[in-house]
């Protein structure tokens, strides 16, 4: 791009920046190397839907690409530009709009934080319930464009489940607004629903309704070890298949267990585990004793399940789980991070598949992830240095993200496709179910302007 | 249409019939009177995707258009045809194909009854929980075009969050599987939630996969009559707000109670009530003396919630509103059938409305619904031969869906928009929202040979 001088007639001069600095921030996420990441040429700072309509007109109009970004937590390098131009930072728009506890909704700002929503509705008795584990990190625009998910999948369903209404800008420029406040309906096409999940590259949203849970006034977390990793994941399918209310139900495999307790010195068993969570206004300790009894039927080594250790304490291995990952293997060049899902009746055979890979190759795959959900988390950890090493590490992680597709499964449960899994998307939907994403791609932004190089392989 | 002798060579001759019953069975539903219905000029009766596919190509080859049929059961002439052509009948298309309850899911035809699908599965303890209260005649593939929703709809969301995997067939006779087994995904664009609820527009539906819930063990059905329209609404509005495990709340109010009572010989109280319905395992009697403080808030006139008595008998009165409604006037010719939605905190504003326009025109409008989705269901009742009538009713129909629209609500919960709510389309989405659906529509059915004359107004 040579010429950005457009900016300054829509923006002010704080709002654009072409240092290093700024372009190497919005030219990386927290994910795999990318085959072709292209740091952008400009980043600029909207602070109103008027503006990003604006600055989406005038680059299609010049044939400049843009990509949203917010808070850079992606994966996959799905905020991270492959073809350069603008990035369109959404960070600036973050406000918490208005609650409405009448309705248990809340209206808010696409860069605000996830834990920033939770923190405003708590105030009313209420929560967001699908946040991720980074939550305290990403933006809901962030986890709109990936329909992200989090722990309390298992009970409360995904990001998008919660969005009620989405104002979005087209490449054009031009607004409209997705979905409805009610809570159903059956209005013409669900255009809300193709923009979730959609990485940015059909619209941008610049606002959204989110719909809100009761805030539950008990929580019970705890944890169950297993002989075998059969075991936990069996554990794990009866009890979300015996409709136990349980809002959290997450397997830390014995290899993932030994990195965190190296990287926090916590004590974890380091075998198969199941972290569990109950959360109920009353009837918690008969859900726990339903629970126990599953558990119990798959002879676990250790439950930790009464309550008196702080759900803090518990969770806390769990959660810097990832970190302990990178910690473990610094190069995240060479880290493959998967998060296949598939259904329930098969997540024994896709964990048991990722372990049987690492064994055959003789390589370290940490294996985490929702286990409620039949969503595996597995990172490949290679060498890049040792000659072969990276051709084998895209081996593994084939052969793991074919399984879940031959299971019935998906190739990406919540962190979207990106950059780094455009060649699956045809492999999961056909080439047919990829023509007609790309038709509806060129129908709403026939110029390309938004985020190209993503979801579609090239 | 001239000649139709191309179906010969795809279809046997018992797949096709140009009689005028067939015509006329697939000319009408369960609706008003529509604008420009017009009858197929042939009906066809596929038996497999293979012929779905044959059908599709050869008439979008030949410019004749086809409308996806099954039970007839829509309301706005969704499966009427508007411009003639062929009549998609999908009835004979009605096996359960595959209960897998270790996923909980179950793979159906589109012409399977609902409730076939719930008979099927309860021997495995499990339920399909979005099903209408017409699901005992409504088939899958209906429910998916127009994501249905029915009385459990306030605890277990609507059709379109149950189906997980569809096999659709394009205009062009390609097909191609939309959605994942897995309950969740981030991959690629969210084509089933489009095709879901578009009416048979985009695609037609030849086989889904269901997600599936365990069947409670308990069920307790109970009603309470208020003194009040406003204390009724008010007391639904409580109850859902409130986080109280209850699977349906559903609004009769004075004058549908006597219509039903006329029709049935009923003893219904002849004052506004909710119908309530609560399901668990265990825990049952708390969540019910939970709801009965809140009830009991609200000075309800009577309140019928100890269990005695046999739950169908309990619902059978609201289960027989609709043709008690029509009974009452049974030129169906004068009934504009209203299913409007709103956030549940302006849930008492819309019914209120509904009954101030009712007062000002002196109109009987029965209005009932599920209340804990905010979805009103009201009949505007005229004399087609009294002068003027029609208009008026128009006027009043007009007044109740704008208000809803208004108050952040949607034109049609759950009944769609068909032919008989074109106009309030771009009401509600704007027309760059209407744009964007028309867009998609061109994209994925470039020669308009999928159910013309339908959702987008002319």
């Amino acid at each position: 791009m040579t010429d950005a001088s457009f900016l300054r007639s829509i923006l002010s001069p704080d709002q654009v920046s072409r240092t290093d600095a700024d372009r190497d921030h919005h030219g990386t996420d927290w994910g795999t190397a990318l085959a072709d990441a292209s740091p952008p040429d400009v980043v600029v700072w909207p602070e109103s839907t008027a503006e990003v309509s604006e600055v989406l007109a005038a680059a299609t109009e010049r044939g400049i690409p843009v990509t949203p970004f917010a808070a850079g937590t992606g994966i996959e390098g799905n905020a991270v530009p492959a073809r350069g131009g603008i990035s369109l930072d959404l960070t600036r728009m973050d406000a918490v709009l208005d609650v409405r506890p009448e309705d248990r909704q809340v209206d808010v700002d696409p860069g605000v934080i996830g834990a920033d929503v939770d923190e405003a509705v708590a105030a009313h008795g209420l929560f967001f319930p699908p946040l991720p584990t980074s939550g305290d990190m990403a933006t809901i625009g962030g986890m709109i464009a990936t329909n992200a998910s989090g722990k309390r999948t298992v009970k409360y369903g995904k990001v998008g489940d919660w969005v009620r209404e989405i104002e979005v800008v087209l490449a054009d420029g031009s607004v409209f607004t997705a979905g409805t406040r009610a809570e159903k309906t059956s209005s013409g096409y669900d255009l809300r629903d193709l923009v979730v999940g959609s990485e940015g590259t059909l619209g941008v949203v610049t606002r959204a309704t989110l719909s809100l849970a009761g805030r539950p006034e008990r929580t019970r977390v705890g944890r169950a070890t297993f002989g075998t990793l059969d075991d936990a994941t069996a554990a794990a399918a009866d009890l979300v298949g015996s409709g136990v209310d349980v809002s959290a139900v997450e397997l830390v495999d014995e290899l993932s267990a030994r990195m965190v307790n190296d990287y926090v010195g916590s004590d974890l068993p380091e075998g198969p585990t199941l972290f569990l969570e109950f959360q109920a206004d009353h009837g918690l300790e008969q859900e726990i004793e339903f629970a126990r009894a599953i558990l119990d039927a798959h002879d676990p080594v250790e439950v930790l399940l009464d309550g008196e250790t702080d759900p803090d304490e518990v969770w806390k291995p769990r959660h810097e789980l990832a970190d302990a990952v990178r910690a473990y293997y610094p190069e995240l060049e060479s880290l493959h991070a998967g998060d296949v899902a598939v259904p329930i009746g098969s997540f024994s055979s896709i964990v048991a598949h990722v372990h049987e890979v690492a064994d055959a190759h003789d390589a370290p795959i940490p294996t985490f992830g929702h286990a409620g959900d039949g969503n595996v988390h597995f990172d490949v950890l290679v060498d890049p240095d040792e000659e072969g090493a990276v051709a084998e590490a895209h081996e593994i992680y084939e052969s793991i993200v074919t399984e879940a597709i031959d299971l019935g499964g998906t190739a990406t449960g919540e962190h979207g496709i990106g950059q780094g899994k455009r060649e699956f998307l045809p492999v999961e939907h056909g080439e047919t179910g990829v023509e007609a994403m790309r038709a509806i791609k060129d129908a709403l932004d026939p110029h390309g302007t938004l985020n190209p190089g993503k979801v579609f392989p090239e």
